[in-house]
């Protein structure tokens, strides 16, 4: 189980992710003219929240206990968002960015789900989960309407990238067992799928 | 444990107090015009999420997580919420039903922590967490005023029908160890004290 | 790992700060003058957040659920909360009172991690979370701007204490191995240093 979880592919996926949703929660704080500390524990939060729901609710051990590296990005990312000007960090590009993070984890949080032997329906789940709750936990403790509540495309495309994810992993190798697919193809694949249509709501504001 | 926690009569309470609770969730998303999506979001964690932090306390494994009905029977009611006019999932008679669904949630999530070995005080807190922590999420997310902070008998009857449970299930057996009570009768009794003290709150407009 | 966590001194703190913070939570349930059921739900939420959050991440059984006490300090502090006049619990003696119990939850929150193995700063971590979640999930659940958005240094005193204990405990014997500093003493400082923070930032309003 911990090879098809830990690999270095997944490793950069998470990384990237936890640093990207961290900016987001500590430009929040920014904007709000906090204390350092303020904006260290937004960065966490929003960093980490939704794999640690994730990893509660399959029972695994949560990801960035056991791990110093993870609190450490996040920590350091609070110090380059209070020593850089709060605009360098909003905007399109930035929105982009948060759409690479969300898909990103979508992906991850469905394959480490069925890793852990999750049935399909709760394995999307999941990954919707560990996209969306840090976002969401970020909004609710900041007083401001949570991303679940505006009519974007936002819990849709990463319920497009889990959906894809747990799709090729569980069907693929049913309906063509001779055809073996890499996982690392699949994972992409389902990455492109759910950036692609966050892109296309940022690019021309559907929703 | 099993025999005891999964008999058909809580299965079947189980299965409605989700759907109902899952149905106040995909309401209020569909007031606002959220996407489908959203939603489903939504009639999950109201159906699950009084549950799921139940499970969590008492180092259960997550009801739905494993049981792909559950997460189904949330998606199937955003689905009918989806297709159905809000205007029919309003008013009194939706209110009963989420008295009902409070109701029994309370009877399950106070026998289950009982199951698992919990002290009768912590047992009447697990079951008026498993209905009434649902609709305060639901109702968090959305930014609306939570169940918790009106002045209605909502979270008492909760109460009332987990402490039924639990004196009944501790109690009756020490003090009239000859009378044999099956725990089917106490269920329904507890229930129905909760349903009444939740139904006439709603039909006098009590608190 | 017991005899290190369960000693007098953190058993004092421990029901010190529980008993605090759900007085804080009870006080803002009575303000909006709610039934007791709800000011029992606050009371207990408060208290035990913070701790529950903790245990739950660094996988510990919540602290709560097999002692039957804590629960009981948390409904008495409730039925005390009812019966007195709201006043008695505001103004600044009350705030110093729950810098305390900031101050004690974090020194017991971080030393609980080390004792369960989790590195040094998931351990500050888990600290500040003990100090400061309750209060935040008492202010999201009552609608109010939480702790976490005004510029005070509160979860900063948190952070202090938390920081201390950790390096008390964890370098302290690399440092000076021919002295032995018992645990005890650690705890004391790392508690007077968050407390003096925390009580400053209250006297002259710093932030």
């Amino acid at each position: 189980m911990d090879e098809a979880v830990l690999t270095p592919i997944l490793d950069i996926l998470d990384i990237a992710g936890i640093a990207i949703f961290a900016l987001s929660g500590a430009v929040i704080a920014a904007k709000e003219r906090q204390t350092f500390v303020t904006m260290a524990f937004f960065a966490l939060v929003t960093g980490v929240g939704g794999g640690t729901v994730r990893d509660l609710l399959i029972d695994a051990p949560v990801f960035w206990i056991t791990d110093p590296w993870v609190a450490a990005v996040c920590l350091l990312t609070a110090l380059i968002a209070w020593f850089t000007p709060v605009r360098l960090w909003q905007g399109k590009l930035f929105d982009f960015a948060d759409g690479a993070g969300l898909a990103a984890y979508a992906v991850l949080g469905s394959a480490k789900a069925l890793a852990y032997g999750i049935p399909p329906v709760p394995a999307v789940l999941m990954g919707i989960i560990t996209g969306c709750v840090g976002g969401i936990i970020r909004d609710v403790v900041a007083g401001r309407p949570s991303i679940i509540m505006q009519p974007e495309l936002y819990v849709t495309a990463a319920a497009l990238s889990a959906a894809v994810t747990v799709t090729g992993m569980t069907a693929a190798p049913l309906i063509a067992p001779s055809l073996v697919i890499a996982d690392g193809w699949i994972w992409g694949a389902a990455f492109l799928a759910g950036m692609a249509l966050r892109a296309a709501a940022i690019q021309w504001q559907w929703g």
